[in-house]
């Protein structure tokens, strides 16, 4: 049909099909969403034919990005301006009062591929490579992400179509390289309270010479992400080169992967999964992955805890999802093995992200009082990698472990890492308390940790890192009625009232069992 | 664990769970999510621990809703003032600087249902009424009614679950009872662009004296739905009452079932469908069949147009979207019978509001160049309509029909609606046009329904009613080359030139094959 467009109006190019207004930044925080205010009796509204929710082009001479449009009727909003939400004004980075071009957003059509999805069919590689693209760009709104991430949940993703989500999500982002043929990784499948093992993994790994570039990502559906942990004690936010100097000079680092902007298409569906409280076993394998290859890892280590109340519930699940990782591993050139580890209470005492950073000390530094449980499982893990990664002949890796903790050189390594990614913190205390107790004597037989995870939540974990719940009995203690169980920590009362709410709610978090 | 909390620091209440800000109506659009600007150093921010992407509770003396926070980092917003979205600003209604209570909206307990249909599982009527019953009170975010939308979505509900889905959202709403013994309703499961036969449907109808209180829906993924064109020939927003006195005065009436409220929860759900551009067969069945429960219907009639490029692809497929209607029907006590139609190209020759609107009053009328197609069809559905009520014997409907459009009865009768309605209108014209003419001369074999429904769409309608397409040629005809196709019209120099560019880059929308 082109080349045949008649016409009985004016051309459509003389009217303008792009329309100028004044950049001016709102301040309005839209949780990443690029957002535009326009007022609707405004000449580009009424020469475009905008309406709210359009999706529009804004061009400024630093670049485009495709926003969602609000339109304003209101005197706040001046005449001639373009109001921008944080996250718009932040990624096209326009300057203050400069003229942007508004226009139609492109036609988005790997939505295609989205709706397909939705009515039950295969993608290929193409569609995969579009839709992760197009994502990636931040043509998706908010809508169209959840759409796509709720289309590819559950098992809705078979093996073919995860290595191609997995590849897509590699090729939109940077892939670093280390120059080495061992760099290991590990990789928690969360679910598990206070399981964070990384921290004490990465240093006692890296004081055995091998190379471990982590990356870690912050909660998803938990109270607290490694990155999260990892921010109350040094800086994560680092960019590429920052955290080249850092593994460059301690042979590791954990930062946030979401600066360092190795997966980016993987950083904006995690920022709607959040809210959604979704998980899907395709897009975990590809998101775990794609970070792992993005960051020049080669051999890498899977933790599997399984428990009932856990991400993974069976070891049937985790059999599955294991082999899932293993075999999309390969496709894409990564080594994975795997450890299913306990995942049927806690680890360690806290669940939040202060909480859980003052474990993390208290086993690096030697404390009496520290959480055996975490270093166990630390340990577990860290020998694991060092027979993986060649610095431990097979079955005593273990061991070498355990030495380089007790010696101190752990915690030496952990400072140092600290050090270089910009100084270590000390650990925030939390303004609000509630203890809750046992509400009869006898001996702990099961813990629920979803419901202990919701209330850390409640209380304000992650964003409030000094937020979560403290917990004081593990399975199989006998308390006695009124011994405190767990403590709900807040940096707001609000907060503290609407997690004890929930707990009071609930049927008992701990069961309790008389002893005979 | 109830009654057993200890305390180690102030009661959660004395520091105040909630807290109190001055309503300011912002006029923000954000298409219907209710949203609230708050500073982000304002008291309730900080005492509450809220953050952005928070739902809050916001009470006014009028009532209470649930909105979504955007926190504000800027001056505009003034300190200790609640900035309310139009959506927000007027389902809570409050007095201009009421003070507003502003407190964590309620744990939202039915999402759990939610992620268990996401992860594939059945859920049950007691889920679905959960669901529902927090949907149409606004309790769910647009990213929570987006995964819920998609988890139903393609065919992911049994018959069971939309039963219960159907009756869920009856039980949400009003239900509106004649007192008579049959009240008659249609409806078209769209898909096939100016198939605008309910208008002429109900005057004959209604002329016949058979009672049929239409309530129609606004477009959804379509360039018009039935109440977007008859809203360009009269008011359509009636509440009940006046609903109830068009009925009374006239035997029936075409209103938008929106403004009625009789399924609060399917005009929340469509709000969102709408940029996804989504059906599935569930939710529809569960929309229509609700509407029609709900507006005191009996018997129903449900034209399903059957095409390669209409919504239902297959004579299969009409099959079971079929029986499913007539199975889900059956439980909720509604007869319905079914007519498979030609889905093959468009009906009459516009899309868009206006342009069908014309076309509509055209055949009404009687002109003599009035589209025979959509007559053809209107009065085969009348027909039906007409024995299905009992208003004619088998097998004598469609004559009935014929005579009373013939004999100006149905345009009478079209006439007493409109004026019943608020008054019959003029029909708008576009004010840019552009026309698209034959690359080659030859006879049309095929035309591409969707492709060009999305054009009228990017056009502007149905928001700018007198946008659309204006089709000139018909499957069969022979043109020459540059003989005119069909006519984009828009009343915007950039939204003509965004559906041109569309075409442009499209393979032609009509196939011509040479005639030998």
């Amino acid at each position: 049909m082109s080349a045949n467009m008649g016409t009985d109006s004016t051309p459509a190019h003389g009217a303008g099909a792009d329309e100028t207004l004044r950049a001016w930044r709102t301040g309005i925080d839209t949780y990443q969403e690029p957002v535009v205010y326009m007022r609707r009796d405004c000449a580009v509204c009424r020469s475009e034919g905008f309406t709210t929710q359009a999706r529009v082009q804004l061009t400024a001479r630093s670049g485009s990005i495709v926003a969602t449009l609000s339109v304003v009727d209101g005197p706040w909003l001046g005449h001639g301006i373009a109001g921008l939400s944080e996250a718009a004004w932040t990624s096209l980075r326009p300057q203050p009062g400069e003229w942007l071009t508004v226009s139609h957003a492109p036609v988005l059509e790997s939505l295609s591929h989205v709706r397909a999805k939705v009515y039950g069919h295969r993608l290929d590689a193409g569609a995969f490579s579009a839709v992760i693209g197009d994502i990636a760009a931040g043509r998706y709104s908010d809508l169209h992400l959840a759409t796509f991430i709720t289309a590819c949940a559950g098992d809705r993703l078979d093996l073919d179509e995860t290595v191609s989500l997995t590849r897509a999500m590699i090729d939109v982002g940077e892939r670093l390289d280390w120059g080495r043929d061992r760099v290991v990784d590990k990789h928690c499948v969360g679910g598990l309270p206070g399981n964070r093992t990384t921290l004490l993994v990465v240093p006692i790994v890296a004081a055995c010479g091998l190379t471990m570039p982590k990356t870690s990502s912050r909660a998803i559906t938990s109270p607290a992400g490694t990155a999260d942990t990892m921010e109350v004690l040094a800086p994560v936010d680092l960019d590429i080169a920052a955290m080249r100097r850092t593994v460059e000079s301690t042979g590791a680092c954990i930062v946030w992967g979401g600066s360092v902007r190795l997966s980016p298409a993987d950083d904006i569906l995690i920022r709607v999964e959040r809210p959604l409280d979704l998980d899907s076993e395709g897009q975990l394998v590809a998101s775990v992955l794609s970070k792992k290859a993005a960051a020049g890892s080669t051999h890498v280590l899977i933790d599997l805890p399984v428990g009932p109340t856990a991400k993974v519930r069976s070891a049937e699940a985790a059999k599955t999802l294991g082999r899932r990782l293993i075999e999309v591993g390969r496709a894409i050139g990564l080594q994975v093995a795997l450890r299913v580890t306990d995942g049927l209470q806690p680890v360690g005492r806290g669940i939040g992200p202060a909480l859980e950073a003052r474990d993390v000390l208290a086993v690096l530094r030697r404390e009496a009082d520290a959480p055996d449980d975490l270093r166990q499982r630390a340990l577990r893990l860290a020998g694991d990698i060092l027979e993986l990664g060649g610095a431990a002949p097979e079955g005593h890796g273990l061991r070498l472990a355990a030495e380089v903790l007790a010696d101190g050189r752990a915690w030496s390594k952990f400072a140092a890492i600290c050090e270089a990614q910009g100084g270590l913190r000390e650990v925030p205390l939390a303004s609000h308390r509630q203890v809750v107790e046992a509400p009869s004597g006898g001996r702990i037989t099961a813990i629920d940790n979803r419901v202990l995870s919701r209330a850390a939540k409640l209380a304000g974990a992650p964003k409030a890192p000094a937020a979560g719940v403290d917990v004081h009995a593990r399975l199989g203690d006998v308390v006695q009625a009124g011994q405190p169980l767990f403590t709900l920590h807040a940096q707001a009362p609000g907060e503290l009232a609407y997690a004890r709410q929930y707990v009071d709610a609930r049927p008992p978090i701990f069961q309790i069992s008389e002893v005979s």
